[in-house]
């Protein structure tokens, strides 16, 4: 039906293409994987303390990641990671199955929507983690106490969803690199 | 000295490849210049006010973007892309001077850069901008009060280079979106 791209049976062969399709899978297995970890670690942060406020009084306080903007932000973002890693994902593994002619053109999209994830990703990631750093330490200057010696839990699932963001950022970071690689490679097997 | 590079001459010609060069070049100034103004912005920020404490007296004030390591990290963030962006723009118009074999290679380096900073870019942005918020809006919930009232000319410098700022990561993603377009014309090319 469709003639074989020029360079795909050149020195590498269809096995250096399919070596790159088969890391493309992974990674976006990897960037499903932490997404959806950070998402339901920090969606899970729901913490109720009871607080006192007088000798024998005490009153119900809640965090919860809803109550930040930051970290409604962070969830959305993930959330868009996550499920753009299935489609792309199930797209990478047809084309691994295929080792179609269009695979090149389907690295060109996945490169710049990859591209434009990363910084959103990034943004969110930074966005959460500057707000979770002053709930962490406080800031004296501007008088916002900490929050993570009363709210330990909460602050334990933030910090953890906070670390974990950083893989689906990584990924997507391999992601493009290894897409730019795959270019290079074939302008110079032509 | 080198031979041209299979493709230069083809259907697009030089002529292709140097208006690629060029709108790279201009997305590099664009990002020195808008680097360099969020930058100074925000290092200009510091305000220093009288807050009344009681009936007749009053304390003397500080805020300085070095108070919020956000803020520090947007800076060092900021100076990173402004070097960045005289280094590869330097090396850019050299390439437009010359036009040589190595300018794929040029461009394969870049892309690498540019996604790497793009992420670093976001990310400061991110972080300095979910503090921002903070200090703009405030947060009931952490007991958070909004600094904004008192420190208008601080907050007002702040605003302004986070809304400067998004625009060297916007580059970014041209550049690399531009590095990727030039990428496939080329495996189309040959």
């Amino acid at each position: 039906m469709s003639t074989p791209e020029p360079g795909y049976k050149s020195s590498t062969g269809t096995g250096g293409v399919k070596n790159h399709v088969v890391i493309d899978v992974v990674l976006r297995v990897v960037l499903f994987a932490t997404s959806l970890v950070a998402l339901i670690v920090m969606v899970t942060s729901k913490q109720t303390k009871l607080v006192p406020v007088a000798p024998g009084m005490a009153i119900s306080m809640v965090a919860n990641f809803d109550q930040t903007p930051a970290f409604i932000y962070f969830i959305v973002a993930m959330s868009v990671a996550c499920l753009y890693s299935i489609i792309t994902g199930a797209l990478s593994i047809l084309a691994l199955l295929k080792l179609k002619q269009g695979s090149m053109k389907l690295v060109f999209h996945f490169v710049i929507l990859d591209t434009l994830l990363l910084g959103v990703l990034a943004s969110a990631t930074g966005a959460a983690g500057g707000v979770a750093y002053i709930g962490y330490k406080g800031n004296s200057h501007s008088r916002w106490n900490k929050v993570c010696n009363v709210f330990d839990s909460f602050c334990g699932h933030v910090l953890g969803s906070l670390a974990v963001s950083l893989l689906p950022s990584i990924a997507l970071l391999l992601l493009v690199w290894l897409s730019v690689f795959m270019f290079s490679k074939k302008i110079r097997l032509n």
